[in-house]
């Protein structure tokens, strides 16, 4: 098979969908957005027998459980497909905003009018409702979706996205606006990385395998959606309540998610007040702690943190500790460890708690909350495409404001340049 | 050499260079800046021996007068670059801005807090004092810069760095705020783009080939600064005076600019009223026209336009030039071969205008103004690094609010993830 002139052909259609779909209105992108629900629904019974497929590939492939479990879909899984697509007709459009708008000493108005990014390439691993959610929210923002979901989910991903299009088609979406790679060679994402003259950006959202092969080979802008090692200190003025509540969520909750905690520090005057309590809670919660030889000290049914568990993203019940003399070795540890994601302060002292939202470099800083609620739904952003760990366009969430962006507008009555 | 090694200690200094500016304060970074515009025209005498060197090697090399133009230092030039620092310094610091701040319904405040991107990686050609704009425009909005300039002006660049480099650290900036890759081989660039460890956002200031190299290369976001292949559209319902001013702007007033018009588009209705006195005044001027049959119809001293011209960035004092039936041929051509740079309509229609400013696809779009004006400076925005052609971030001019990020920060009082 020609690669190269597949992706290429699909480029150039979503490209010209895009362009069109630039220029439609809220309204028919609502009623596309709306049938494609209905649509999910109504073909569930078809949607699952190709899911079938794929969870008998899986199992012949002996992958674990857990993945087992992302890959499956049923019938309550498709209905929540369908609500996440009928929340994001709820949001705002936000295409057409215009902002700024000032007058020069010339007389000419200039402003920004916010428009779609064009075409925006994801590419993911696994879980097939990422297909209907990524669709539905470049769709209402105006942009064209170019979608390479992985090969475990193939099944599955083209099922969910030929009723997407064929419904958006009637609702009087642009051919082109939906595509999906249906192919699983791996060639056929290398050649969509090179993609740049129909792609506009790619968006990888899956492991750190899959970031970093995507990041190395695209000539594309990449928003990656990278890992979290979080942190949460617990300063000297911390309300001890508190901390115990905001540090057992942010570890307990969800822990295999990217903005729970992985390493808690702890400042030395709290230490002997705190500990104690939080490590029998976590532990009967069932977490092991890994701490430092001063946690041991205190408590020595704890295993001793080894120089790579504070560099483990360990996405389980698992939690480093750490005992510290002051709060700049807490802003040292995490300045080393961070991987700049999620990292809080429980504090009641001011000043620290704003030197450390000063100086602390993540995409979400918090005080006095836990790193759990870094979401676009918490933050009230609405759905979000995922959480962006690069430092150009969005940091944190990107809802959909975060897929657009912005053309200046002149508005003149014969200004020239002098 | 080891560039590797090389390129990576650099990366490193500036990373923890970049990391102790985005918290030092605006009076320092602009006492820093202030002694650094002191010290170039205090320096002066040397800068020219240095440039002297780049200058005699590029007059072996037969460079053209143009380049060697571009290449030249002297008083008068040094003191415009420390003029362009001063105006910096006078221009508000954008990190620390915090913007919507929001209550959520669980009592929590989230709110985004602008901050430094942290180390921009700048890959440029030719002028000289693109070393000192770039420089002060990252210092003031916070950012480490990573300086690489073309082999032609290496001993003027290094000088030059050299200078804002010592007085900066006796002003106070930390050590690797400004850093300069002083080996011209390309190696050392390769080596850059794949920095991603300690490079955030590279920019590359150049031509085609440049951009070209570093989009295909750069495991680094890239902010491409492009070309411009930029129209004017003279409608039916233009001001016959008004487009004739704006035409003539556009393509004479500084032909080799990237903002400069390539190509007249002009509705048949105003062509023969419109077009005899504008060719007329633009030959005067030099103006070497390429016209459509059409036009030529119109008048026979033009020469024939080939396909190339539609799609050729003169950068010179030729113009392409097409009578079209409709506004709709018009957008037509402009989607066909516009880089979406920048884009201007003349008209008194209301409807068309709007029509315009929605459906054409570019930086900046223009109503009855000039081309021209696309620039930093004339938008409001002070000093600009460059235009970004790019589609995320930042389109338009990059001023020192493009070369920050933002953060969130989130204020709690105990809450967790339900």
């Amino acid at each position: 098979m020609d690669f190269k002139s597949y992706i290429e052909e699909k480029g150039k259609k979503a490209k010209e969908g895009a362009r069109r779909l630039a220029s439609t209105s809220t309204r028919v992108k609502d009623s596309a957005l709306l049938a494609m629900a209905d649509a999910l629904e109504r073909e569930s019974p078809a949607l699952i027998e190709e899911n079938q497929k794929d969870l008998e590939t899986a199992k012949e492939k002996s992958l674990s459980s857990s993945l087992i479990d992302r890959l499956t879909l049923n019938e309550n899984r498709i209905k929540e497909m369908a609500k996440g697509l009928r929340d994001i007709v709820a949001l705002p459009d936000p295409v057409g905003e215009i902002t700024r708008m000032r007058q020069r000493p010339n007389g000419m108005q200039v402003g920004r009018k916010r428009v779609p990014i064009g075409v925006i390439g994801i590419i993911y691993e696994s879980r097939p409702n990422v297909t209907a959610d990524s669709a539905a929210l470049c769709i209402k923002s105006g942009n064209g979706v170019f979608l390479r979901g992985g090969s475990e989910a193939i099944n599955s991903n083209k099922a969910i996205a030929e009723i997407l299009i064929e419904a958006g088609l009637k609702a009087g979406l642009p051919d082109g606006a939906i595509t999906m790679v249906d192919v699983v060679d791996r060639q056929a994402v290398m050649e969509m990385l090179k993609l740049d003259k129909y792609i506009d950006l790619i968006i990888p959202r899956g492991g750190e395998e899959l970031i970093k092969t995507v990041s190395a080979n695209s000539t594309i802008p990449v928003i990656k959606h990278d890992r979290g090692l979080c942190h949460t200190y617990v300063d000297e003025d911390a309300d001890i309540k508190m901390a115990e509540d905001i540090c057992f969520n942010a570890k307990v909750q969800r822990p295999g998610t990217c903005n729970a905690m992985e390493t808690m520090l702890v400042h030395k005057g709290v230490a002997s007040a705190f500990l104690p309590g939080m490590i029998k809670r976590l532990q009967q919660a069932g977490v092991e702690i890994r701490g430092c030889q001063k946690v041991l000290a205190i408590d020595s049914s704890v295993k001793s943190a080894t120089e790579e568990d504070w560099n483990t993203e360990h996405l389980d019940l698992i939690l480093n500790v750490k005992i510290v003399d002051d709060m700049e070795e807490a802003l040292r540890h995490i300045e080393r460890f961070s991987s700049q994601h999620s990292e809080a302060i429980v504090t009641n002292n001011h000043q620290r708690a704003m030197r450390f939202l000063k100086e602390v470099d993540a995409a979400a800083v918090f005080v006095n909350a836990s790193t759990r609620l870094h979401d676009g739904g918490e933050f009230g952003l609405g759905a979000e495409i995922g959480i962006s760990t690069t430092r150009i366009h969005a940091r944190g969430p990107m809802g959909l404001e975060e897929l657009t962006s912005a053309k200046f507008i002149i508005l003149g009555d014969g200004q020239v340049r002098e």
